[in-house]
Order: structure tokens, then sequence, then C-alpha cells
């Protein structure tokens, strides 16, 4: 890359972060573009070499959450031993992040607040419904679940029930009781899902994906 | 009541509808002044008789939604015979208005699309919380749920995953599988929650509350 290539990459990741702080605070539609310049410390003309509207400001801070969200996720599917354990750790990492990542808390906002991007929606919801019934299916195979589980419904109730946890902490506490939250929702859950003879591993199971510090 | 107040009491209900109908299609970001005097067939200045801008008009349609949503819920719990019971029904209740409720399902959007009205935005979560705490404790006493059940955190679970699970189904099929999400909601979660001597009723409350039509 030419200095000039590096200066633009900087200039673009400047103005997604300084996109993200405001588009948290704001949301979408309380947003301008003056806001997002002044946040971002970059003149009008730099932001419009980039981007050709607010709306592509969004799309771009919600495909650097994603990516972000995605670099997390493979680095933890990759290090549990169990899809049971992937799911609790998922849960429990994106609440993490949803507290204290810029970038993802701002993503997530942008893509609950539906208004302004309904065509592209769908798509991150998509993913981790597809993630959760692929591991919901291979706890069930491993025994780690109940025999018979319907992996489409579970998994297509554990997300949105994740999506309104974090959306009523946000509104409630700004998410700092997130993590709480999260680990509330699997204590309600596991004894529904875990079959009868690991029962009295749940509580190890928590204490592993979402530890009380 | 004079034929003129008379008159403005319809106009305020013909705004409140039109503007109902402009927020669930486009959200408040999108929506303007134009939009809902046009979808309710009144003049500017009509509007500003009755309102000072598009923020008292979506906090006019939420105050709207609630009234409905609150009588709702009083005939629900006048009527049914058990605290479990009417967490069911009005979760069915809710379920059933929001998708076929102009003014609920445009009061619910405007309420779970944060950006705008930080203030006013805990208010409806709060009093479901706390109807659904009382609820818990009342059925948890009664033994429909099992002895030791905390209320508050159950409460503070199942509010926010009905309002993920109506988020997320209004994303996917603009409601249209409302009923069978919330439904599976509860399919999922009475196992983990009635107690073990209770359990096989579990399938004749949900066929009460949520009739496969």
């Amino acid at each position: 890359m030419t200095v000039k290539q590096e200066r633009a990459v900087l200039t673009r990741e400047k103005i997604i972060a300084g996109a993200a702080d405001v588009f948290y605070r704001q949301g979408f539609g309380g947003a301008t573009l003056s806001d997002i310049t002044a946040a971002a410390g970059v003149t009008k003309g730099a932001l419009y070499f980039h981007f050709q509207s607010k709306e592509h400001v969004a799309l771009a801070v919600i495909e650097a959450e994603h990516e972000i969200a995605t670099a997390a996720a493979t680095a933890i599917l990759d290090t549990t031993t169990g899809p049971l354990e992937s799911m609790l750790r998922l849960c429990s990492d994106l609440a993490g992040r949803l507290t204290t990542d810029p970038i993802v808390r701002a993503g997530i906002r942008l893509t609950t607040e539906t208004s302004t991007f309904d065509r592209s929606m769908a798509r991150p919801y998509e993913d981790w419904l597809a993630t959760f019934e692929a591991l919901t299916l291979a706890a069930t195979e491993a025994g780690e679940l109940r025999a018979g589980t319907d992996a489409e419904k579970l998994a297509h109730f554990i997300i949105p029930a994740f999506t309104g946890v974090q959306m009523v902490s946000d509104v409630f506490t700004e998410r700092a009781d997130l993590r709480r939250r999260v680990r509330e929702m699997w204590e309600i859950l596991l004894p529904a899902i875990v079959p009868p003879e690991n029962q009295n591993s749940i509580e190890w199971m928590l204490e592993a994906a979402f530890p009380i510090r």
C-alpha cells in the first residue's frame, strides 16, 4: 500500500469509529453527517470520498460489527470442546462485546433499529440462527441436549430472546446488567433442555461461561 | 360535547390512526409530517392544532397503544382463573393484537425503536415487568410454578424474550408467524418452570391459550 492508500484506510476507520459512537448514542434517525464528521475528526469532503450517504456509513458500521463478531465466534468455535459450551460462550462473549466494544454495540443497535434498514436487517439474524441451529443439532446428537430437541424451534427462541434481553438491558441500564441477564436466561433455559442425567452439571457450565466476577 | 369538540376528537383519532400506519411502515426516523397528514386525510394546520411535533404524534400513538393493551390486560386478568393462565393469555392476546391492531403494532414498533424516545422508553417495559413479576409471585404461591421460583428473574426474562420474539418475527415474516413463535417460547419455558406433578397439564395449558387454528 502506498502512503496515500494507507491514509485512506485510516480515514475510513476513523469515520466508522466516529459514526459508531454517534449512532450508538443518537440512533440512526437522530444522527446527522455533521455529528459523524465531528466525532470522527474528518472533513465532510473526506466522508463523501468514502461514503455516499448516512445509510452507507451505517451499513459500514454494521459490516464492521459483523466482521468482529464473526472472528470472535470462529475463535470460540475453534477452542470449545462441545456444542452446548459453544452456545453459552458465544452468548457470553457477545454480551461482553455489547458492553465494551463501541463498534459492536453500535452495529447491534443499528440492526435492532429496524426503521431504515429493512432489506439488510434479516442477514445478521439469519447467520446467528443458522449457527445456533447447527449447534443445537450437534448438541442433541452428542447427548448434551435432550433427545428429540427441535433445533429450529430452540434456536429460533434463543436468538430472539437474546436480542430482547440485550435491548431491554440497554433501555434500563445501558447494558450494565447485560452479562447477568444473559446468564439468568441460561439459568432458566438449561434445566428445560439438558437431559435429566446432566442436570447437576448446569451450575458448572454456567460458571465456566459466565464467571461471576 | 359540542359539535366542534366532537369534530376535534374525531380529527385527533384520524391523525393517530394515520400516523400509526406511517410509523409502522416507515419507522419514526423515516416518517414525515407530510406522510402523516396524507395518511390521515387532514391538513397540516389540523395536525399542528393537535400536536406540536412528530415526536408528540408518536407519543400519542404509544399512549393509545398502551390504553388498548391495558384495557385488554385488565379484561384478561378479570376472567382468568389462575395467574399462570393469565401470563399465557396476556402473551397470546398481545401477539394477536400485534398482528391485527394497527395502533398496537405501531406503538410497539415505536417503543422498540429506541432512537428517539429514550426518556419515555422504559415505562411500557416497567408496566409489563411489574405485572409479570406479580403474576409469577402469585403463581408460585399457588403452586402453579416451582417452589422457590425467583419472580424478578423470571419476569425479567419473559418480557425481554417476548420483545425479541415479536421483533424477529416482524423482521422475517411481518409477524405472520408471531402467535406460533410465542407459543413455542412457552413450549420451551413451561417444562422448566412448572412443578414436576403438573408437567402433564402443559399441553392443555398451551392449547387453551394458543389454540392451533
